[in-house]
């Protein structure tokens, strides 16, 4: 079993962030600065190219924690954050650099470079998972929310970790993720742009069609792919608080 | 103008509900016991064969009122409640049910049945907004709130009536009503069943696709036609929330 070590601590606003190490992995752990004790905890996949803090990360984190009475982390992935990038990571990027500059569909290539990163990264959360579970404030049941590539990273981490019991995923190519995704039965909110430049609407439509849930919510918005509005983080957290807090809302 | 008659007054857990008449319109009108004054008005629509106080419409109006802060209002549709029925209503909804029992389409009868129906219901709505307007702890902006037959009437409302600034909607085919929807522009919340054995997925699709609003959101729940989620209702409250009371949430 691999030790969890706190590396920093900062209270804002009520809300203690807990910035902490499992090995050589680099994660951050949200909860409220006057818990009274142990809450459930969400798993926050950040989207590529950004990392374990990023404003969407601390945002969703702040809101899981003072709405919802939650503890929420997030890890950065494979290449991300504050971890090494191998020539593999700058030769992906730089393709999705070029694509996008030449007008040329990025999806191939995002598909096929989170796939890598999934494969390494399904693993470290669970390594993390087991770290944060021995710590007298977390608790279960466990979520999981991530867009784009934590969407990427997310369905192979539900389908391996039966501690999962709900997610909030969207936002991805069907490609590779349809068939992981037709093993998922927890229950799902699904986030998707109505006008995305980058997913094609029906490829977008076929992954949320994917999922075996019987409970499983489509919020497609209009707007392009970097425009999800930010209502559907305060939708999430009442998402989570449904289903991880028993007899809430 | 049509003058607004209270014809009684019921008070259940801090929501007033009020009967009214205006002319030979027959409507319900709820509100917060404790008032302190004018609340922006969320306009009901009822689904087919229903009415004024089904149990959807007392449910939704408790829910905007208590958690909302806002006062709602039904009208009994043409040929439902407490309203007489023609033989030409007779006719239409024994064809429905011959159909269901054949286990043929029904959505051929209902798209024209309801269309009939929305011709003398937009004029009805809108004799009674002018008269729920004047009563003292009615405000503006409104909002119109309506499933089903509720959207094959809401739809050509909210083109006839610009005092509607937003309007929760869903479940109806696309048949009559996307040129009307291509002419409306304020924000819509739209509530599709992903597995309605009635509405084709792509036909319930393409009635959300065609809102020209650059607000819109689609909630698609796994499930059949009757089996629209509880908590579609409680996100119904806040997106009125959001677009009817000025700097809430």
């Amino acid at each position: 079993m691999h030790t969890l070590h706190i590396t920093s601590t900062t209270t804002v606003d009520g809300v203690v962030q807990r910035e902490f190490t499992v090995g050589d992995l680099t994660g951050a752990l949200w909860s409220a600065a006057d818990v009274a004790g142990p809450a459930p905890l969400v798993l926050l996949g950040h989207g590529g190219g950004t990392h374990r803090t990023a404003p969407a990360m601390v945002g969703r984190a702040r809101r899981l924690v003072v709405d919802g009475g939650l503890v929420a982390a997030s890890l950065d992935a494979p290449g991300h954050g504050g971890r090494p990038r191998t020539a593999y990571d700058e030769r992906e990027t730089d393709a999705m650099q070029e694509a996008m500059e030449a007008g040329e569909p990025v999806g191939p290539i995002v598909v096929r470079y989170n796939g890598v990163i999934s494969e390494q990264a399904v693993p470290e959360w669970r390594t993390v998972l087991d770290a944060l579970l021995q710590l007298p404030d977390v608790d279960g049941p466990v979520g999981y929310y991530g867009i784009n590539m934590g969407t990427a990273v997310g369905v192979p981490l539900i389908v391996a970790e039966p501690r999962i019991r709900a997610a909030v995923l969207g936002q991805f190519w069907p490609d590779t993720l349809v068939p992981l995704a037709r093993r998922i039965t927890v229950p799902i909110e699904f986030d998707l742009q109505w006008d995305d430049q980058h997913i094609d609407r029906n490829a977008g439509l076929e992954l949320f069609d994917a999922f075996a849930s019987t409970e499983k919510t489509l919020h497609a918005n209009a707007g392009r792919h970097k425009e999800l509005p930010r209502f559907e983080a305060d939708s999430a957290v009442r998402f989570f608080v449904r289903h991880l807090r028993a007899g809430s809302l």
